[in-house]
């Protein structure tokens, strides 16, 4: 029996998230399709991260064992010959029995983008969230200052989140803007439901001018939902980079 | 009564083509649907280029006329809160009565892009054309300069054109790799039928080694469409500009 390692990258527009639900196409749902095709036995994966709905991914890691003699060197060629347009397998290794793409993950890097001009672009919008008033990104940048550490992200989680701790250590977070795009890169030890997209949300309310910098801080001292603001859109969020 | 000319841009992946059918999804369908719902009186539209299933645009140019007095500075708000999100209007702006906007253009500007590495992406390719085996492109621009000024372009000219003369001018086609991707710009007088992916076409049968540079200058002199390759698919094809 050998444990593969698969880097995954998808355009997450046409599925209802990653994880696997009933009568609804997901991206989990049609890697384990199109493994148990390729590798004839039924085949259920573990991944670093469930992203949601219309959340895109570069380097999204899933992991499953397989007992068929399928050449590593052949592996990535072989599945993205049976995967759809918009899932891709990037790279493919054999790691060690029992690893586990999320409780083995060092580090992940999310980022978010946005697109800031009155007009819209059919091209963009599908990988970023329009926002047509003018945002400050330096107002926004000066607002990651305070999110950067180890702190108790309680105010950045939202309902339904299955875990003990919300303590979570962001190594960095960052704003940058080239042109009309925005891009906000966010590195952490781990990340809460749907704790990017409520972070880049406050930050933009940062942007407007709609909260202070100085109420950032605030708002993470809250350790409550309802300090910050509703979350960005799905489409600007990308999984990036699992370390390991 | 004004006439209104366009500026669009779409993603053309899900529309066959740009051309009203019945009962299939057709840009023109849907720009006509949308404009009709503003201006409250059926519209029929003029376009600069009919582009094919599949292929994209950042510049089509379409043009109608209305009494209807919608503000120029609310046109593009008022149709991009109304089109789909893989439609767009990126300018407006009154013209003569009796502009066309196929007619009256004195230049358009192609661009194809190519995806040229082993391993797939679900988000270039779907605007480029991925080709795995390496691409010769020095070769490639060596095949582009036979082409360039006025010739019978019969041979890069698919069936079914409603044409008199296959005489066409190519102010420029130029060839650039910027790592993986490589992006064919042809900008000409007007273009025949699938003219454009017929030459990207052969010139990647150049860059695979499978034509020499100096059978181009015999495929274009052969005047004959067997003479040429098979076009290149569509979703790496862009209207990128038209000049009035």
């Amino acid at each position: 029996m050998r444990t593969l390692k698969l880097v995954v990258q998808y355009d997450g527009t046409d599925y209802a998230g990653f994880q696997i639900q009933p009568d609804r196409p997901t991206v989990q749902g049609v890697l384990e399709q199109t493994a148990a095709a390729i590798l004839g036995h039924p085949v259920r994966l573990t991944a670093a991260g469930r992203t949601d709905a219309g959340v895109h991914a570069l380097g999204q890691v899933v992991a499953l064992n397989t007992a068929t003699p399928l050449p590593l060197d052949k592996t990535v060629e072989v599945f993205n010959g049976r995967l759809p347009a918009d899932i891709a397998v990037a790279r493919a290794e054999e790691v060690e029995a029992g690893f586990h793409p999320r409780f083995d993950a060092r580090r992940k890097r999310y980022s978010y983008r946005l697109l800031n001009r009155e007009v819209r672009s059919p091209f963009i919008c599908r990988y970023a969230w329009h926002v047509r008033e003018a945002l400050d990104a330096e107002a926004m940048a000066a607002g990651t200052a305070c999110l950067e550490g180890e702190h108790d992200f309680a105010s950045f989680c939202a309902g339904g989140a299955e875990t003990n701790s919300t303590v979570r250590t962001l190594y960095s977070l960052d704003v940058a803007r080239e042109g009309d795009l925005l891009e906000i890169w966010a590195e952490g030890s781990g990340f809460l439901y749907q704790m990017v997209r409520i972070i880049v949300g406050t930050l933009v309310a940062v942007g407007l001018g709609r909260l202070s910098v100085e109420s950032v801080a605030q708002v993470l001292a809250a350790k409550d939902r309802a300090a910050a603001g509703p979350p960005a859109p799905p489409q600007g969020l990308c999984l990036a980079r699992v370390v390991y």
